[in-house]
């Protein structure tokens, strides 16, 4: 296991998703635009526009290297160093509001130093909560986190929980999932062990999204529970734009802003004030967007 | 000229400029929320929804005090101090992409330990770049800063440009105007003096934002023109989410979020890596939308 073994494997990957998610949607096909950074390193984005069942969405593969950017630097607190990351990165905004939108993240870091540790986590946000689908989801991940530590799953679940939460509005951002970061080796586990769990994490996501698709893409709709998306969507922005490391990491760091950027919805709207009638599926669905549920 | 004072006159300006706009526009009203900060103060925020020009818009007024949030302390380098803020907040989404959004705040502060400045700006950002309004706004600007002080306009004209830009777009958010802060005394400038030309900053927004809704308001549009502003109101959300200190600071300190948040448009689109016409109007206004273009 090296860089380019990793490298390889994710670029695997993101062709795998890319099939798996086309042959699901049944129309919408994926564009790439393949880019170089200048500092070193380039990525392969590829978005799908317009599909069956997915609006908008991103499967990204990037392997950057060069001088670390000084607002790493400070944060790792390190005086100079070069770095490499290389990982797959996924935004999907479905078309209907009954189908959650989904992201995922997979991703591999490397300094100089010698120091290296693997990243990543896959998180759900229905715009509405459907408790049957929210504990399928969980129950996935968790059988997944579970082949390879007990732990994993109750840890990388309450880190998703502390990381997807919009502070401003005391709200999750969806379910959660799992998260993690800084994932080095350490006496019990070893580097090798970290990407065989990263692996399977990057290989659930299709078969676990498009399950998701397929249950509700033909589910019924109408006008208010489109504009309830739009509003849902806003609140996603709003955890991106303001909260987000990633995000921030690549806007800070002179990334490449239109795959940065993939993960914005389509439309999204704000309306000020906005409250959820009582007793309805709006306000079910908030009153779930909270830290510390236990979906299975 | 004291806190009261102060509070006096901005709520009178924001009465005022409420009535003007209502004026204006000729349907739409201005709804009032009264707020409480649990640790001191609190605020009036008034919010226009569906009028025939504007389609939303805010204009807010507020004044709190207390233990000064530690973001402020660290950022300004103090240990312990008690705070004060009054200002008046505006920003207006039209409904026509042929008229302008805008953007006003003043406001004082002022600290236990004896300093204590002004702030402020009013900044132009028009979906279609139209000269003749571009040179009337910052005429207008500049008149009022010439009242004051010669070195005001092209001061303040370049604060501007360098604050209200979006770095990761390669971008200015509008055309600009005047943007100002920590205005304290000097051996020069009395704070009565500040004081005096903020008074005027705060007046001189109603009639020239009324101006260019009179101007603009029944000019023709279509399709193309309304998904152009759906994508500069993107470009909107992404500085106030990702830039605007005022936002942050706000979000930061526990500030009440529906009224800091009035800011975001109704609706905001965004489309992977959208490229403008050659020779269209939409090419034309992003080439100006750079730092240091002399509008008078």
């Amino acid at each position: 296991m090296n860089r380019q073994t990793i490298e390889t494997w994710f670029k695997k990957l993101q062709d795998d998703i890319c099939t798996q998610i086309e042959s699901t949607d049944q129309k919408g096909a994926f564009e790439q635009d393949l880019w170089q950074r200048p500092q070193g390193g380039g990525g392969r984005t590829r978005i799908l526009r317009n599909g069956n069942i997915i609006e908008k969405g991103g499967v990204n593969f990037s392997a950057v290297e060069g001088p670390t950017p000084q607002k790493i630097l400070d944060a790792l607190q390190l005086d100079q160093a070069d770095f490499y990351a290389t990982g797959v990165s996924i935004v999907m905004h479905p078309r209907s509001p009954r189908v959650p939108i989904i992201h995922m993240n997979v991703r591999y870091f490397e300094m100089s130093n010698g120091v290296s540790w693997f990243g990543g986590g896959i998180d759900l946000t229905p715009h509405y909560v459907v408790d049957e689908d929210a504990h399928y989801f969980h129950q996935q991940l968790k059988t997944t986190c579970d082949q390879h530590d007990p732990s994993y799953y109750p840890q990388f679940k309450q880190w998703a929980d502390d990381y997807f939460y919009i502070k401003h509005r005391k709200e999750t951002r969806g379910i959660g999932g799992i998260f993690f970061d800084r994932l080095t080796e350490t006496p019990e586990i070893s580097l090798a062990d970290r990407w065989a769990f990263v692996q399977d994490v990057g290989s659930l996501f299709a078969p676990t999204y498009c399950h998701l698709l397929d249950k509700n893409k033909d589910l019924p709709f109408g006008e208010n529970e489109k504009l309830w998306q739009y509003l849902r969507r806003g609140r996603y922005v709003e955890f991106n734009l303001v909260l987000d490391k990633g995000t921030k990491f690549g806007l800070d760091t002179d990334g490449r802003t239109e795959s940065i950027l993939m993960s914005m919805p389509p439309q999204a709207n704000w309306e000020y004030n906005y409250e959820v009638q009582p007793g309805s599926e709006e306000e079910k669905t908030l009153r779930l967007l909270q830290k510390g549920v236990n979906w299975i």
